[in-house]
């Protein structure tokens, strides 16, 4: 597989530049610790701002949500490797000391262990920080064969968006976590990979496929799914998401939920937009009432053809809301 | 190579319908005609409609820039084939008779016959339509093996938003297609491919290329380029793409410049931001003045993984205004 780079010790390096050169006039870069953060962040009002970050390889997946309403500040490790405490601390430093700073957290031990060793350090500094830890994906059947830790996917980029905008309107620290929280908590995601991510700074993929093959609930780190079987159509791949997440959710007629379809980085727009299609009908055939449908590649695996399906299910309408309102980032 | 999709004879339908419900709250869908228009074109104040289109497989063109500020119309031909003139004539029909239709038409020669009928027709009827012509592909070097006609390509993206925001301002029809020949002669793009493009509707890809070739000068329908080589490195496919724009432009420092990098449709965002940084670099060596640089997957090729790179010298300082405007549409 070619990757269009250079060296590959410099490959986030390399990308963040160039994110920073399309958006000088908006975000600053901290090139030492890999940073991209609001150029007005000294200035906005609210009380609260929010970072997020974790390994590279997931774009537009942090830097493209730093704006207006949603991320403050987005901090990148390595590909597939967590920030540093260091930069994390950085990155919790931009923001002014009176302001407090909150956290989304994907739920991998290598993130959690990074996030929440800065953030003791920055209590211990005097500043006010805390995390949310985002734990949607579902795909681990077998605890024998897997770490049962539920992984965060796709469906951070909700979280983002919805306590990026309760964020705006003033909420305190201590209700803004809660708000993410109990978000999470009604947040569920299934993906299914056609081929395999590539890391170009490893030599082999995770897992391998056959021509014919898709693998449901595989991670965005090229972890393996639960199954391999042969493709057979989009409706099939829709029809298998829809009823994981069914037998989780155990939807009643007419209950709210929020979709978000996820190409998964080497997968066509066309190609989204059928598969949305087939999701479509099924939240039509099973009567849930979908108030809000985003479809895009938002948090992605390097080159892996896939796609995942997040739902959320709207318990507060002002999550229907703040999914809605205006934002000023390069990639929702 | 596997395609999301169903029967592949509602591949544009499936997908149209899965946009459909995304942004049924602003768009209209004529599902007889393929067409996405804007909910509010009766209302909207402008003088004249931009209405844009062709062959479906480039997504997120057309129906993606559908919204105040950008198109007001976009129809779907089949995969890599135009639209009818029927269908073309149902889409200028949606306009009030009382407004005019600027049609911008990609420059491959079926494209051109069906909208010209459709224009022709329409003009009978006694409506006030117009188009533009975009040729901003450079990439064919040799007579003898490729047809002269020069094909529109990614640098359509900056004609729909300039000319879109134009329209705002409420400028007739004539001055629009003179802005929008005017951006035409100043706009020239030069892509590479590093894999095929795939269409499901066809067994064989139009070209092959060997694990370690990429290939200049291709076309957005896999149209074969100008020169196969081994890959090397991301600053070698942007010196080689710039190398060939500037023997066109023989720009002068200080010369002023907007930038599209476009993604082929499977490119990761990271390899277009890697992409990106290589290109600003060979910029600021030549010391050109880029004014505006957009990133992303903006007219595509199917599965081809690949990029390009479009230069529009900036002759008129509205045109960087119109670039920068406010807009609301999905993909812009």
């Amino acid at each position: 597989m070619k990757t269009i780079k250079n060296d590959v010790q410099n490959i986030v390096r390399d990308m963040l530049q160039g994110f920073y050169f399309e958006h000088k006039e908006r975000v600053y870069y901290d090139s030492k610790h890999h940073i991209i953060y609001r150029k007005d962040l000294g200035d906005i009002g609210q009380n609260v701002v929010l970072l997020s970050g974790g390994g590279s390889g997931h774009e537009p997946a942090h830097f493209g949500y730093v704006g207006d309403g949603m991320l403050s500040i987005a901090v990148s490790g390595p590909i597939f490797i967590p920030p540093t405490p260091e930069q994390i601390l950085a990155a919790i430093r931009k923001a002014d000391k009176n302001k407090s700073v909150l956290m989304v957290v994907k739920n991998f031990k290598a993130d959690v262990d990074n996030f929440l060793t800065a953030e003791s350090i920055a209590l211990k500094e005097g500043r006010s920080v805390d995390h949310i830890l985002v734990n949607d994906d579902v795909s681990i059947e077998n605890d024998a064969t897997f770490n049962k830790r539920r992984r965060g996917v796709a469906g951070t980029v909700f979280v983002h968006k919805i306590v990026g905008a309760a964020a705006t309107e003033g909420f305190s620290l201590q209700k803004l976590k809660e708000i993410g929280s109990s978000v999470v908590s009604n947040l569920h995601t299934l993906g299914v990979a056609l081929t395999p991510a590539n890391n170009p700074t490893q030599t082999e993929t995770s897992f391998t496929l056959e021509d014919h093959e898709v693998y449901f609930g595989v991670g965005i780190h090229g972890e393996k799914g639960y199954r391999k079987e042969t493709f057979d159509s989009s409706e099939k791949l829709a029809i298998e998401l829809m009823n994981k997440l069914k037998s989780i959710y155990r939807w009643k007629k007419g209950d709210k939920f929020a979709v978000l379809i996820n190409g998964l980085g080497a997968t066509p727009l066309m190609e989204q937009y059928i598969f949305s299609n087939d999701i479509r009908r099924l939240t039509q055939l099973e009567s849930i009432d979908v108030r809000f449908f985003k479809v895009g590649s938002h948090l992605t695996s390097m080159d892996m053809k896939g796609i995942s399906l997040s739902l959320l299910k709207i318990e507060d309408p002002n999550w229907e809301k703040w999914l809605k309102a205006d934002v000023r980032v390069s990639s929702w």
